[in-house]
């Protein structure tokens, strides 16, 4: 371990902690990098794509000797995974995760981490592709990025930039919010989105003939269920983790599906045609947003 | 007018009718490639860019010349281009269109075009992009894309065989099927897709924070909504025109959002994994298919 720079261990090694953990090594962030897990084959590998210099499959080897302790599991493996390490915990070890919903991970945190919760900070990187697994890492998944710090009244300010910093140093732009806001806007933004691709190729799948009928389906169709491909083990724990905004978002979206539905049933040319416009500038004016931000943030990460 | 080569009209030069031109020009199809329409600043651009070589703004002066006349209009200006181009076809002239519904463009077939009628095949290609207009034409948007043709009984087969030609000559796969089979499969694969683009991002516009929550939207969310930049008007018109399959395919889907939105209230991990498993596999699926496919038609295309 160098001197100056934090032992990181990472818990989990997927296409979140191991993209984190090439960038870190790239950027020079951290001086070693130390996989913990379960399945020595997974973690041979992400030695080889270089995601971890080395690891160990109890936390005696890998957490107790860590600065920075990093959770990359599965939204429904958080409880457990804090049961294991929390004994091998240093004192001054900060501790994050990576999750897409951030009740449930708190939930875990204030009810396994007894004293080390002030150190606990949670957090979720906006990046991610439908890939994954470490093979599908990448050392720039966070570059223009953003990451949501989601800190509790009793997390220490000093664990909260100790985890700012890690983010900032592979190039993410980091904010915080207060839990429930993430976990509503999330709901909107990403889970609700992933519910009505993962749906829309379920609900194709029970058409008899989906074979033939998928042969005439265009780039569009592509693109709009992209996220089908994801990890099922993931969503799924997503679903149940973010039940309650996932629920409000599904509903308010049935409900403008109905009324959706009850222009077309009405032939209302000039109500489907203001829905369209509405939808398309706002679409246009965040892809205009989203282009001017891209070039801002790699202007501010090349300092 | 070259003696062994067609002149095709393009009646309205926009996105689809524009890659045409550009593309039947490229690939030496046509001898001319004459515009129709009311806008002459529309049809310059499309001169400019190689769409059309020329353009007339009345029917006298494009389409009594002309061995193929092709729509490339939104579906609502059906009607009134067949009213408009009638008295000026030559007997031996095909007429086509690119409309993405059918049912729609043969009734205004049935009822506009009388002794021509034989020599109208509908058909759909099955391509495109979130843009619209000839300024985003581009001559390969064809290679390796589908397109239907949905002949009816009265169908003069040696018609049916010049509109297979073009598209053919474009680098296109051409498929028949009946008008009421393409109207359903589209439904399902295109327009219901694009209606729940369309309908997340109008929902989310409803919800006052929606810049602040769009700030933390990430690539799943851009290409999922992609296709709500798409044409208003043209999917306005799209929705009227394929009322009653749309219509259906909405309502199959939201009794299964019903069903998700069940297993996420019950915290049913079992059943959403389930759910998602099945459309991850069909999607995974069909994007090897495709791939397979597009590399097939690509050697097919060197013939």
């Amino acid at each position: 371990m160098n001197d100056s720079k934090p032992t990181v261990c990472l818990v989990g090694v997927g296409l979140i902690a191991g993209s984190l953990g090439q960038a870190l090594r790239r950027r020079g962030f951290a001086g070693e990098v130390v996989g913990l897990g379960r399945n020595a084959a997974n973690l041979e590998k992400a030695v080889q794509c270089g995601a971890i210099h080395r690891y160990a499959l109890e936390p005696s080897g890998a957490v107790s000797g860590a600065d920075l302790v990093i959770l990359g599991v599965p939204l429904g493996a958080t409880d457990a995974v804090f049961e294991r390490i929390r004994d091998h915990l240093p004192d001054h070890a900060v501790i994050s995760d990576v999750g897409s919903a951030k009740g449930c991970v708190v939930e875990s945190a204030q009810s396994r981490l007894g004293d080390a919760l002030p150190r606990f900070v949670p957090g979720h990187p906006i990046a991610g592709t439908e890939h994954s697994g470490v093979e599908a890492a990448f050392d720039h998944l966070f570059v223009d990025r953003r990451v949501i710090l989601t800190p509790l009244p009793e997390t220490d300010p000093e664990a909260i930039e100790r985890v700012r910093a890690m983010w900032r140093a592979v190039g993410a732009e980091v904010r915080t919010m207060s839990v429930s806001h993430h976990d509503r806007v999330l709901a909107m933004t990403s889970h609700l989105p992933h519910m009505l691709a993962f749906g829309l190729v379920d609900s194709l799948t029970r058409n008899p003939d989906h074979e033939e009928i998928l042969q005439y389906a265009a780039g569009g169709f592509r693109d709009f269920t992209r996220i089908a491909s994801s990890d099922p083990v993931m969503w799924r724990d997503i679903c149940v983790g973010n039940r309650q905004a996932l629920l409000g978002a599904l509903h308010a979206y049935r409900e403008d599906l109905e009324v959706l539905a009850r222009l077309v049933d009405q032939a209302d040319a000039e109500g489907l045609e203001a829905m369209f416009h509405n939808a398309k500038n706002t679409r246009d004016a965040y892809l205009e947003w989203l282009e001017g931000t891209a070039t801002g943030e790699r202007a501010d990460d090349s300092e």
